[in-house]
């Protein structure tokens, strides 16, 4: 068989390339390597829309429709209809970007570099032909004859999408603008509606669930909405809820249907905060840990909480949002980050998604941390992951006087060399109790004046006034937890009481950091690299962005490492989930990552024991 | 770049062959082109299921597992393990198959030939390995190992899936039955069910709905049940459900609620009889007119009702069941058939499906006769179709003593040369009145002894005296609707008076029968064929069932071909549907008959009105 003879389309500045016959028009070239070219008139050669300029090569000779539309500078120039124009050789043409999103780059919060906005669902605005008694065409299949052939196969349309059609065709001329994504045909709107184009991302936490709308044209948050995860009610951390769960189906199902409310309420909230409809709400994101992303979509949490610690399902899921209960346009989207493990879930796919630590030559450490801390440590050669039960005392909780992060806690504590004591509370009330962050910056600075022993141990009053004089060892004081440090004097509190740091506490914060501590070491371990490999350590979630590097470094939560800065990259999770939404490239990114990151199960580790006790020391 | 040496693996019975690297595993090389070779165990070696037949070539030696599984007999005959022997040489290999449907034909009513079995679904048993410690594998993802790969995509899996799949691979130590049609997971069930395999088929006739529950591993149809459409009462006919539906949005939803209410009922009814819990059905079909189509899916008719007459969607539609409201499986998938045009639908298609009239030599014409009569003329080469506004004459509406064909209602009657007249009923009671049927017989026999004349005018009582005798000029009465014939006299009904047929039923039975012929005539002229160049005629329906094949040629609603024997083929819309859950290959088909039928616009032909008028005269 005699093959025809073919040649490369280049297109600039994407500088991709099709092969094809000699003879094909550069729509079609362009078409099969999925290259962007407005044909808003399908081709015939009557909306001018798809220019092109050639640089180099052969074209078929000018033809009628772009002695029409083109101006003689233009001919002149070498600007060509890519729907009239055939390659005759191997040529390379420069596109007129038209999409309302190229070229512009965006950057959301906890991601490190811009990205290319390239949204995961897109508008294309078409004239579809009427239909005439010599040619009875369907409205949809009038529709597919206009738009640009996907890999072979039509967009598959959505019922709804069939629903709205009829009316939309006939409603401004024919003039419709076609939603899709990946294939899927979401929703056909009549007239030119590329000006509106949202997505709705969601972080959902075991505490706090957070939903951000955006215009996927311009990459800008419109609005954030925030709320308490109403599972809570169910149980405060991931093991509890996974025990309701478990109970019964009912359990599971309540599970379920409580944070389904809760997002549709949020998404009620940042369309109303932004004059949004939620029905234009095309695409919805969602990234939360392994247990949070099961109760969601209403998967059994069972086998996450007894080992082997399976997930029901690790890899990416693209669904009809509708099917998962949330309220938007009745098509839209969702599109579910992976989990790469039982405990290691899609948060940290977003935390890597938005720090591109898989990107990066030299190895970068990110820690998420909240009841589980979740880490991973790697570059684009190799990356390693762990989740450790540091337990809630970096929230606040388990704390003699501790608390979250509002009102009345205290969120940063000053100890000076001369025994000085600032203590700074969120709000302006009275302080009622003491947050992670501040509880880490009392016992690094207790520690710097060796109030604290490299074994945590609390010294006596007198020890204190030996070392440190009367003005210090006055403020330690006896309690049934083995002693205390008293951070603020009753009368300067809310709480009838002084505010103290006891021994208790320090022991916690001391397991906390100890189970944190002993993951990065063992990830350290397993990748074979030291302190002086990592060039930079990200710190995601909140507690990432109020604790001081210093004071994690002094009580030893995160190794000294010579060449590394420490980088809050503040609800990295959150902005990944808003990331897929914004670029196709995350999303086949976040279905990757799942395969690209070696999961370390701790348990399984001779050495954690002892790697354990010795991270629970101190500088 | 140095490429693979690949040799050539042929499967027999099938004789399909996979062209792949040598050393290749001959399951992978089925799974290549998709070859069923049932592998319980996931290609470990342990269950034995996947044995073949080496016919000729050159496999890799017999290694362990297939000395435990196959008997020294059976290594001497040449039998292997496919997912132990590699292919070393081009290779020829008899599979066993195992398939409950493998080699199973099937033949439904309407359709004319049997087809292989090759259901829409299928089932599969695979064993799930266990997650531990070292390998904790999403439950989802240990499913993937053990799947055959599809065309390089793993399988879509629905939510549904995904929350029974945790369960389900627990409780029989991991063996579970694979539910999956085109690519996508549909159900994970545990143990083996592969017993047990459900589809439902329905046809929605604008005044019946008829349901078939399958049996898709025999191809038994278990139940039929069926309904009135009880859209009726928002209208008898297409064009007042057309109008309702236009009127408001309200109107589309309470006519697409009615609808698909009824034919849940119908899965109720159905699968009460046979004893089948409704959530084992994965697989359903629909077929119907467009307008049904629309309305059952809850697209606006509005175009169909106004020039150019076109749908909303011509195309199939794969969609979840549970999407168009109907309750069977939460993940069933949804089989529905293409329309051609606005008037000749997804029925018509289901027709041809039955008739395979696609893929016969020789001009056959296929008739459906309902309000609407649809009918395709044509062959493999080329095939042309309409559809002509009958009305209701021949479902025995419109008529002066007309009436469904229900009890009482004549069916049959003969005129002997004699003037005797034997009058056939349905049921035991007293006559009512005269069905389709009975008025077409009723009209040929007195067309035959001369008392209509070719025109359509029946004769006086004195006409008739002259030319039968006074026996039947008797028969001859006076009546408002231009004089008429007693059928059945006063005393032998059950209505208090005779049954009649009146000048004006002999007019209306032309007007019927003109529209039909004239359909006919013009796919004639349209084809260029000649009666002699018609080989056979099919007529779909109840009415083609009933109708004698000798008095529709009398009354001149079948031109006489003289080579073309007539042949009633029951109800083949819904056989077209039964055979799209039983044959992959007729739903592949069905996806191709939209574009392979040419539909020929009645109203754009100059010569309508004049074939029309002659189509109305008779023998």
């Amino acid at each position: 068989m005699a093959t025809a003879e073919t040649v490369r389309v280049i297109f600039r500045p994407a500088g991709r390339s099709a092969r094809v016959p000699k003879g094909t028009l550069l729509t079609a070239a362009a078409n099969q390597i999925g290259v962007p070219i407005e044909q808003v008139c399908g081709g015939k050669g009557t909306c001018g829309k798809c220019k092109v300029r050639l640089l180099s090569g052969t074209l078929s000779p000018v033809g009628p429709a772009e002695s029409r539309h083109l101006s003689s500078d233009e001919l002149a120039a070498g600007y060509r209809l890519a729907c009239q124009a055939a390659a005759l050789s191997d040529v390379s043409v420069e596109v007129a970007w038209a999409s309302a999103a190229a070229g512009v780059s965006i950057l959301v919060e906890g991601l490190l570099e811009p990205m290319p906005l390239e949204p995961i669902v897109e508008k294309m605005v078409v004239q579809v032909p009427r239909a005439s008694l010599e040619d009875q065409v369907g409205d949809y299949e009038a529709l597919l004859r206009v738009l640009p052939p996907s890999a072979g196969q039509p967009p598959r349309p959505s019922l709804s999408t069939l629903r709205e059609l009829p009316a939309a065709v006939r409603a401004a001329d024919g003039l419709v603008t076609v939603v899709h994504a990946d294939g899927l045909l979401v929703s056909v709107e009549q007239g030119d509606t590329r000006d509106a184009l949202y997505g709705f991302a969601c972080d959902i936490g075991t505490t706090t669930v957070v939903g951000y709308l955006l215009d996927l044209n311009t990459g800008k948050r419109l609005s954030v909405a925030s709320t308490l995860n109403p599972q809570t009610r169910f149980g405060d951390d991931v093991v509890s809820r996974i025990e309701v769960a478990q109970r019964s189906a009912e359990g599971l199902e309540s599970l379920r249907q409580t944070i389904v409310e809760a997002i549709n309420d949020l998404i009620g909230q940042a369309c109303a905060e932004a004059g949004v409809p939620r029905e234009r709400i095309h695409a919805l994101s969602i990234v939360g840990n392994t247990c949070m992303h099961h109760l969601f979509l209403g998967l059994s949490p069972a086998a996450l909480g007894r080992s082997p610690y399976v997930p029901v399902v690790a890899g990416p899921l693209q669904l009809d949002a509708i099917e998962a209960g949330l309220r938007a346009h009745p098509s839209a989207q969702l599109f579910v980050l992976p989990n790469i493990a039982g405990f290691v879930g899609a948060d940290t796919v977003g935390v890597l998604l938005a720090t591109r630590l898989l990107h990066k030559e030299g190895v970068r450490l990110a820690i998420d941390i909240g009841t589980n801390g979740e880490m991973a440590l790697g570059s684009r050669e190799r990356m390693v992951a762990c989740s450790t039960a540091a337990g809630p005392a970096f929230e606040g909780a388990q704390l003699t006087h501790g608390m979250r992060a509002a009102d009345g806690a205290i969120d940063h504590v000053d100890l000076g060399e001369d025994g000085q004591i600032q203590v700074h509370s969120i709000g302006r009330g009275k302080v009622r109790g003491i947050c992670g962050s501040g509880a880490v910056d009392a016992i690094a600075g207790l520690r710097r004046l060796g109030i604290i022993d490299a074994t945590g141990r609390l010294l006596s009053r007198e020890e204190v006034g030996t070392l440190r004089g009367d003005h210090l060892a006055e403020r330690i004081v006896p309690h049934a937890h083995g002693g205390a440090f008293v951070l603020v004097p009753a009368e300067q509190t809310a709480i009838g009481g002084p505010v103290l740091l006891t021994q208790r506490d320090i022991r916690q914060i001391q397991l906390a950091k100890g189970a944190i501590r002993a993951g990065i070491e063992i990830l350290m371990a397993e990748l074979g690299v030291g302190p002086e490999d990592v060039v930079e350590v990200c710190l995601a979630g909140a507690f990432g962005n109020y604790i001081r590097p210093e004071s994690a470094l002094t009580i030893g939560l995160i190794p000294r490492f010579p060449r590394a800065p420490i980088v809050p990259v503040g609800n990295a999770a959150g902005a990944g989930a808003q990331m897929v939404l914004l670029s196709r490239q995350a999303w086949r990114e976040a279905a990757t990552i799942t395969g690209q990151v070696e999961y370390v199960e701790l348990s399984l580790r001779r050495d954690f024991q002892q790697v354990f006790m010795q991270a629970m020391e101190m500088e």
